[in-house]
């Protein structure tokens, strides 16, 4: 692979453009997709045109960079996470009919719960869960719920590397959590990322039993009531699980 | 940038090894990859490898390739499609609750209709307008919807290419199905897609007045009721535009 003046591959200069887009942002000026990408503009300007031209960006008049109508496309269409979605769609539609609440649905990755679906209710308290957004595991219900069900290795290894960065949480509290989510077959946060709600999650198990996603719910504080949420959520995974098969 | 024997860009093969997954299809194997994108297995097996260090693919047990987990976040995350798919979304799930039906939302691109978000409900009619799936304006309301707001110069230089693959349409009669969908404010057709449903989706037009989507439904014949359906389609159709602004 042909490698430019200071070391790093072309395939290291793409990934670079792709990520300097810092979240929910869709659009920077070329300069800036530069400076953020850390090239030179002319090497930059010459990267954007040769992915422009296959429709992976989108170079606009004055120099406007967005990522490409065809790489969203393409991207989707083969999803690594579109079988999850599909199967858990109907339910999660189910759920947010029946709860009149914010669905979502996350997957583990790394010591983050990715959420890769959400269903928002107009009316119903805000929902930080945006589509490809993370939370830290300690911080959120679908995190605590996923990361309950994991092996003991993958827990020993997380809780090992564990900080907070706003000290408030020990690792010794954050495996307390974990066994209460395990042994309740839920994981529920209040007040932790808003403090006027509540976040429930509920592990969502393959037909091998393996956690492969977290289906949750976020409620107004007011509105709590985990015996009629748990339940609908349990049967919701139960659903999905058997859609998804193995 | 550099060139293989062959004279490809490092670009290029990046761009052919994500072109490579057929629509729905999320993971090939490597062999298959490499014979799809018309690289050596050696070549493929480099850069697959390259891309799954950054997360772009994902290279599995057994020479299993799917696209990477990160690459869907960043491209959702920083979707060209974000601000209309969130301006929409509670408007379609109005449109969704009060018709229950499938609803999706389109945008143009190219001469196909683009289609970026669905919401689909369980025991209705089926909707082929998948998410990131395609379909040519001239079979697809959403499509006619599309082009009907189009300048005249691009309808015209679509009507002048236009083919009809089945041999069934002539360029004439899809200007006047524009010219019809212009007038009347939505565009419907029925049964060209699946015999027993039919589609009607009108313009969603941003504060400048320019056609920036189309939003649809897909209804099985028997519940065909224009009068009830367009008015509700037009009125968030509206309020999706002020959501947009400019």
């Amino acid at each position: 692979m042909a490698n430019s003046a200071s070391g790093d591959s072309v395939v290291d200069r793409v990934v670079r453009v792709i990520e300097a887009f810092p979240e929910g942002v869709t659009s920077l000026q070329l300069s800036e997709l530069a400076d953020r990408s850390g090239l030179p503009l002319s090497s930059a300007h010459r990267l954007v045109r040769q992915l422009s031209e296959h429709g992976l960006l989108d170079l606009g008049a004055g120099g406007t960079v967005r990522l490409g109508l065809r790489l969203w496309e393409l991207v989707n269409r083969n999803s690594p996470t579109l079988a999850l979605r599909q199967a858990a769609m109907p339910f999660m539609e189910d759920i947010q009919q029946v709860l009149n609440q914010n669905v979502n649905l996350a997957v583990l990755d790394g010591w983050e719960a990715l959420f890769v679906e959400r269903l928002s209710r107009r009316g119903s308290v805000a929902n930080r869960a945006r589509i490809a957004g993370r939370m830290p595991v300690h911080i959120s219900s679908a995190g605590l719920a996923l990361m309950a069900y994991q092996s003991r290795e993958l827990q020993a290894e997380y809780l090992e590397q564990f900080v907070d960065p706003s000290g408030k949480l020990t690792a010794g509290v954050v495996r307390h959590l974990l066994a209460e989510a395990a042994q309740q077959g839920y994981a529920q946060l209040a007040g932790v990322v808003d403090p006027d709600t509540w976040g429930i999650a509920v592990p969502v198990m393959n037909a091998k039993r393996r956690t492969v996603a977290a289906l949750g719910v976020v409620v107004p504080l007011a509105e709590m009531r985990l015996q009629a949420l748990v339940p609908a959520l349990q049967t919701a995974a139960r659903g999905i699980g058997r859609q998804l098969g193995d």
